[in-house]
């Protein structure tokens, strides 16, 4: 097991196996030194598990869960690239699209679901750019969608 | 006529001339090894031909239409700037936003109407990343709006 | 005092303090020859100066003079990681997201906002690839949310 999957095993994360693309793309790719991933979406197996708009439907803890799974689905994929993670030699960035209901403002805490996650995963290394935004639909009718890009030695 | 060029014929599809910026910046420009495009829109000539929201104005089909349209123009972007796109040694990432009607959530399907294009014209060097969201609102209230970002050697 | 910042005071503005990010991230880091901000919102201090929605609440000049204040924000960032804006050697790309009203497609002329402000700062290093996308909500209301990536020598 590597230390970084050591690290997220402490804190009772686990890595899931890579899922796959939901269209004619790859999950995840490596250019030039950074290896970025599709967009994941919060699934356990085949199964989207957070659905609906954060701010109705689902709560902010709940968004906040759901980017977790995110996280956790673009490390499979970014594993399943470069064989360990502990290549990784920096997280470059997190991109966070929460399914917003009308007047939620709070994309900040959902997407720290994921910033958190890495935070325990990576350290130091962990200290990634960030972009989160509310938007109106997602695939499958997803709460979050998060993309992961991280430089390899 | 570069090979992919021709792949894309037998497939019905040409590269049309690159379409103007619609704002103060340029359609692409190449960094290190990347090649990357500013946001292009479902445009033929100087007109924009699927404008609405996916899913009530526009059908899933015309959306994925409209998909494949900004890609062409990326592609026609893409040749401005490195002279021929028999130079792209990776299609690295498709960026997808589609305008969608409240509910619709088949992001993925209208995106593939870009993707699939890709897989036509560059085989196994077409694997690209993407991500697809939904969004509210794009500008002139066009379909879709795609970005593109290859690798050239 | 930079040469950027001559120019950038030349046509009345400045380069504000660094804002501290509003999550678990950082505001801006360098992965190979490029640096990346996070999600910049139009604050003057800690204050968010433009909320609500372009096209209803905010006017379209306030969404541009939002986009300038993200620009300027995010300039200030990527100096905070480099030391001074004279290592810019290009302006790479700016992404846009325009916190939209029902039926606003003029995302482009809001972005054009921060484009224009590049342009002052950079003249012909100041040439970037673009995204604009109008999008539902964004964080703590703001009216315009933005991202800049540079290369430096």
């Amino acid at each position: 097991m590597s230390t970084v999957e050591a690290r997220l095993k402490s804190h009772g994360h686990e890595i899931p196996p890579a899922p796959a693309a939901v269209g004619n793309y790859v999950p995840a790719l490596k250019t030039g030194s950074l290896v970025l991933t599709s967009g994941q979406l919060p699934t356990v197996g085949k199964e989207v598990v957070f659905t609906g708009k954060v701010g109705h439907d689902v709560t902010e803890e709940q968004g906040r869960h759901a980017a977790r799974l995110c996280a956790l689905n673009a490390l499979a994929q970014i594993k399943a690239v470069i064989g360990s993670l502990d290549r990784v030699v920096r997280v470059v960035r997190v991109e966070g699209y929460v399914q917003s209901a009308a007047g939620f403002s709070r994309q900040p805490a959902v997407v720290n679901g994921a910033s958190d996650l890495i935070a325990e995963a990576f350290g130091e290394f962990g200290k990634h750019t960030r972009i989160a935004v509310g938007v109106s639909e997602l695939p499958l009718n997803a709460a979050v969608e998060l993309a992961l890009w991280v430089e390899v030695a």
